[in-house]
């Protein structure tokens, strides 16, 4: 006999899922409606026009994925690259591979520029890239590495890419809501990003916008897109401007109105006031463990706010602490992927995560931690380090 | 300023998403933990083991996908379908013909057999193709044909397909929860079913399962699959028996706890249970509207209990019909698809939706709706008709 499930109550300040807002869960909750009902259309509008502003663009073609993340990406990928395409992948990162798997699962010719787990993406590779491969149709780079907390200039590699008259695709996963995008000013072409992190909704959900030449190179593609369920040209039968709403799959209504009301509190707050909020509990969060003596992996000027990749310390059981967070704090944080697992710990502090109460909770939980694994730390100045910033 | 959307409460009576019950809509509010946190894993391994129970199945590759039931025809497909491949599959209504979509976009040769839309399978027929292409590799049909009500015989067809050694992959989108399925019993290979239907949970999720077999040619594939969302040698990394749960893509972690909520209701109620509850309501609704004169798309022997497929009556305005019980009922019931648009109304019965109130109430405001536009049929006679089988 199998019960009802009951989470417990945590605090989320791993690399998401994050904190999700009572009012955004409440959303969830309420009746189903069908995914062609008059009203569940106009909430689709309406959560469309929010994105929109949210990614900070007219991309008539900037709609949510009925699935994760990686599913926007597959999204973006799918519908741009085709069989012998060349695509230049940035890869500083776990993500940055998962980019260049998809290259090569389409039978795209991958061209690989690496930077060090940690670093962000260096623009004079990236041109070198581009001058060496004439042919190459696409740039693809993930903006916020959310498994090392580097941040990429975004801004200057799409900068290059449409120099050279190619197409960008971005990762966005953790980036949006929680750092500045500017998909038109930027210039970029195609943008994924994930519900469970700066936006603060529940998990499942890919915003994903397209330029109008990305859309030109979807149409014009030799074949059809081999994925169905995300081929945008049927997509857009159903989430299209003036579309009519044709039925393509049935949407997971209950989850979008868990995206509708996390946008209705982000234009709340507003995009400026929530990049604010990210960079000031980073700042502090950093003051508290630096202070411990503990390190970042990425260095000041290209660290995310929203996440906190820290060097774990020589000795120390890195699996124990963060089961001792969980079990004795009910806290949550992420341990490290690919190159530095087992090297850091990742500490988000994403959309609803990222608040003065949870920097401070987690710079004490982690120090009484510390202490009782008897860890050689600097004790006892974290907590202010990290209010004094506060108080600046 | 865009405010919190509120839906009106309806009665959804379609092709799904069906009415969820409060108990589902409250798992889902409940607070968002970690896709790796060790709760999560437990209420994960419980949501297989309900699954296998559900497909009657001891498959251990039985897990939800995280997207909509499309995305589940799709990883069967990708999975299973090499370039080249030759597959069989059967078209008896519009999602016979998406399977079709599937195999061409991946670069399958398709044999299709046809049946026309309200009729099931024709054995016969599918024993011919595999008897003219003894290269086939997969045999692909509808179980329950949402888009026509009709019900194939799954168990016949499976067995023809594995004399001849093919593999089957069965859409069971509209059947699981509401009319039997016996995956080991009948030895499907691939099937994958929607949360929204017969499970009466929210839309997002499919459960799918594969067989031994399913998973030997998976392996012995010739190329990666080129899906890196769908790939299920990475999604078991995650869901696979002692799996190291190691991170593939953050689970939809609210959503699923939606589905563990409505899997130990099913399991509560029972199996046979709940396929005697759709067996039931659908007797008494289908007495209702005969007694009508109205009559039905798909054969007594053949139709699926939970998705009933009524022709509109000369000269109705089918449209108008749908709206006016939207509005004065709140009532949503299903258009045509396909070549049925705008000659069938399909009439959900799925779930929680299959209650004998639902099919009371439905009756009453049809004709009360009849009444209104003046058609031209048997009045005063449905409800009694219905609640005579009841009573039966």
């Amino acid at each position: 006999m199998i019960n009802s499930f009951y989470p417990p109550s945590r605090t989320l300040m791993g690399p998401g899922p994050s904190d999700v807002s009572p009012r955004v869960l409440s959303a969830m909750a309420r009746n189903t409606i069908g995914h062609l009902d008059p009203r569940f259309i106009e909430m689709m509008d309406e959560v469309k026009i929010m994105l929109k502003h949210a990614f900070k663009t007219e991309n008539e073609l900037t709609m949510p994925i009925s699935a994760p993340g990686s599913a926007g990406m597959e999204c973006c990928f799918v519908n741009l690259v085709e069989e012998g395409d060349t695509v230049i992948v940035c890869q500083n990162g776990v993500f940055g591979g998962r980019m260049a798997e998809n290259v090569t699962r389409l039978g795209g010719k991958l061209v690989l520029v690496e930077d060090s787990w940690g670093a962000p993406v260096t623009p004079a590779k990236v041109e070198q890239a581009l001058r060496d491969h004439p042919e190459a149709r696409v740039l693809a780079f993930v903006h916020a590495e959310t498994s090392t907390g580097a941040c990429s200039d975004a801004k200057t590699l799409c900068k290059l890419a449409s120099d050279a008259g190619v197409l960008t695709i971005v990762d966005a996963v953790t980036s949006l809501g929680g750092i500045e995008i500017d998909v038109d000013g930027w210039g970029i072409d195609a943008i994924y990003s994930g519900t469970q992190k700066c936006l603060s909704c529940t998990p499942g959900i890919s915003p994903v916008s397209f330029s109008q030449r990305a859309i030109d190179k979807i149409t014009n593609r030799n074949k059809p897109v081999p994925s169905w369920f995300l081929d945008t040209n049927l997509v857009m039968g159903y989430w299209g401007a003036g579309a009519k709403r044709a039925y393509h799959h049935t949407a997971p209504v209950n989850a979008l109105y868990a995206l509708h009301e996390s946008l209705v509190m982000l234009l709340e707050e507003g995009l400026d006031n929530a990049w604010a909020r990210h960079r000031s509990n980073h700042l502090a969060l950093a003051a508290g463990v630096e202070s411990m003596g503990l390190s970042f992996v990425v260095d000041e000027d290209h660290r995310l706010p929203q996440l906190n990749s820290i060097t774990i310390p020589e000795g120390v059981d890195e699996a124990k602490v963060r089961s001792l967070l969980l079990e004795n704090y009910s806290l949550e944080i992420g341990a490290g992927l690919g190159v530095l697992a087992g090297k850091v710990w990742r500490v988000g502090l994403m959309g609803e995560s990222s608040t003065r109460r949870n920097v401070l909770y987690f710079l004490s939980a982690l120090e009484n931690t510390f202490n009782e694994l008897s860890v050689d730390i600097n004790y006892g100045k974290s907590v202010k380090a990290a209010q004094s910033v506060y108080d600046a």
